[in-house]
């Protein structure tokens, strides 16, 4: 097998054999392919795509790359749950601790990563004494006993997928749904669940700008999750302002103990009720969706979802009376209000600059070096559609430093107010195949 | 500018300006631009094409990427001829004395490479003395001189296509129009030609396997010589049989003098007065390509064309008596003839691996290394369309060693006898624009 062939066929547009793309994976990764085929057979790839077999084939050989985490020794079904990325994305915070609570095995290894906020990690990592460094037997014995843990990934996990994404990033192959799509599912298989859930996300600050691009990478990951023996469902949700109100580490965490409490923004809510239904008719513990809602409903009610989320943080070394007394979370020093220039309705928010204007604070990573700032972050008093008055503020920003200029400019550039706006649909789609 | 952003406008199908290929080529050359990068733009090439004016800015930025010949002591218009790759293909050794007899300059710079035989110039080096290297200001004068003279390339002439070639090579995107166009015109551009003729072959043993290809690269090449203003002209040609009989050295240049006289073989002689009349009319020397032919026929039937010959070869220190005297070219130690094994009509020849048989006689060079053997080579002595009987000699093999099994199978698996076979066209179209 030569890779200039492979090249050649992938080009001519001929389906490629699991064999041949094994060839081109474990080539690239053992550095016997060169970056300067790779990224030619990339070109072609994002001309003239693959068939679902063969995202398969592909998603598999990159998973297959380093090691698998193995999950076997936890009983039932494992279920995990992935954005495309979004900006005030407390979902998983609250989604882990409410699947957990109706029965369902939340077993989430999760990485650090660069962002505009911290990854759930570090989001945890807010509460005080909340450890996410745990050895493996650990972890399996607290899924085992509580059904919950979040932990930081441990060894080398798809590293094949790095290196393509690197060069991805280098030679303008980034989207390509075949490619995003291997990305995604080798990170996630790799990473051991049984079962998917996924949220892609779609609008102006998200990877997908468009819906039709959104629904066919959803189908896409769908299908390859089921070809490779993982129950897989996804959800397409507008990013085309944050998921929420806070958006930041601490505030997120305590955005999140509201939700669980039944009393979180109406779109973060609705968000963690649909994705978290998918997760339990997944992990088996309901037959429909509507079974699964209901299930989730009461246990937010009732408070067992709380009370799960309280036995997560205590399991995993953090203080669980965070949930009652919210100023044991980090506390900025400073905090300002973001005054209305005019009256109106607010007709756009753009989200990946709100979120750019929260790292500038300090509550995400700009570089792999950066120190995250938990106290820090955004409370968005305002989401499109609403009704704003001269003078009311927008956003709270709470901050540890006294100048913030920049920060608001970032703000009133990205907050846009005419005499219309309506709320955006939040979800538009449900994808099962 | 950014190289990657250069890829993504390709890959997108916009067109680029004069600056971002400038760009491009410098950076590749100089190193700047990794490999990995120019393999992907290369790909979107071959995907999203290229206008004309892109291909020219290519072809210019390529040429200037080294040495460019300066020619512009030669009085007159320089006119040149580039054949995209043929088998048997005396007509370089036949065009340039008889163009010159008419009053054409014909200032050939060759480069030497691989092929089944030798390139022009170890063509020319079978004639006892030929010296094909020869000073710039020596080249000048025997052009103003004599109208011809055949050197050896000095400099180091489009460095950037013999990169981009070589990465071609390994990353399948060898065959992509403007790509071939852009590396052939940049070497003929740059080696200082004013007027160029291109003969595009085609057919199973060509570089163009079907005619519309063929039709697609020589409008290319046409236009884009005619915005880089040098008037071009080309012909497709047929290559699916090698042109004239001789393949080989000694033999070839035997054959040029047996063409120069008006006796060469039917198909050489009707390629040689299509392509001459077209560099005639570029020099300016006839009106029309009818008049052109007329000079070109008369210089040949009165014998000024092979006087021109003897002048060319005197001049660069070879022996003239070669003409009268063919035993003063190379002479192989043995003669074989290659008896059919069936009667019938041949119906194919395939081209390149007629010339393969050739190189395994030491015709040609399979490496940089290898050292030709002017006087082995084939001949043959019959040709697509022609009828045979069982024993019936095909082809003569100049040989210097015994054995030359290998080489029979080659030309037994090639040549193919059957009930019926046509002569093919020869020449397919003669492009102008």
């Amino acid at each position: 097998m030569r890779m200039v062939d492979i090249i050649m066929d992938k080009r001519d547009g001929k389906k490629l054999s699991q064999e041949e793309i094994d060839f081109v994976i474990t080539g690239y990764t053992d550095g016997s392919i060169p970056d300067y085929q790779m990224s030619a057979f990339l070109m072609a790839t994002y001309f003239t795509d693959m068939t679902d077999e063969e995202i398969t084939y592909l998603t598999m050989a990159m998973s297959q790359s380093g090691d698998m985490i193995d999950l076997s020794e936890i009983n039932g079904i494992k279920v995990d749950k992935h954005s495309t990325g979004g900006v005030g994305d407390t979902t998983t915070l609250v989604l882990a601790p409410l699947v957990a609570s109706v029965g369902a095995a939340v077993a989430k290894m999760s990485g650090r990563g660069l962002g505009h906020t911290g990854g759930t990690l570090d989001k945890l990592e807010a509460i005080p004494g909340f450890e996410v460094e745990i050895q493996n037997d650990q972890f399996i014995k607290i899924v085992n006993e509580s059904h919950v843990a979040v932990a930081g990934q441990s060894g080398d996990l798809a590293p094949a997928d790095k290196k393509i994404y690197a060069l991805r990033d280098v030679t303008s192959t980034v989207d390509s749904i075949p490619l995003i799509a291997s990305s995604i599912m080798s990170k996630k298989i790799a990473s051991g669940a049984d079962a998917i859930v996924l949220d892609v996300t779609t609008g102006d600050g998200a990877f997908m700008k468009n819906l039709e691009d959104a629904e066919r990478l959803a189908h896409t990951m769908v299908r390859i999750g089921k070809l490779a023996n993982r129950q897989t469902m996804a959800i397409i949700s507008d990013m085309s302002q944050p998921l929420g109100n806070a958006i930041g580490n601490a505030n997120e965490i305590q955005e999140a103990i509201d939700a669980l409490r039944g009393n979180g923004p109406e779109d973060l809510m609705e968000m963690v009720y649909v994705l978290g239904s998918q997760m339990v008719v997944l992990a088996e513990k309901a037959a429909t969706l509507e079974e699964a809602r209901k299930m989730l409903e009461e246990s937010i009610s009732s408070g067992k979802a709380l009370n799960k989320f309280k036995e997560m943080v205590a399991n995993q070394g953090g203080n669980p009376d965070v949930v009652d007394h919210p100023e044991l979370l980090p506390q900025a020093k400073y905090t300002f209000e973001l005054p209305a220039k005019e009256s109106g309705v607010i007709s756009k928010m753009v989200a990946d600059q709100i979120g750019v204007a929260a790292m500038l604070l300090g509550a995400g990573r700009r570089t792999k070096e950066d120190v995250i700032d938990y106290a820090v972050g955004l409370n968005l008093n305002k989401k499109v559609g609403d009704a704003v008055q001269e003078g009311e503020s927008l956003v709270t920003i709470y901050s540890n430093r006294e100048d913030i200029e920049d920060v608001k400019k970032v703000l009133y550039d990205n907050i846009f107010i005419s005499e219309s706006g309506i709320e955006p649909k939040l979800i538009h789609e449900i994808i099962t195949e």
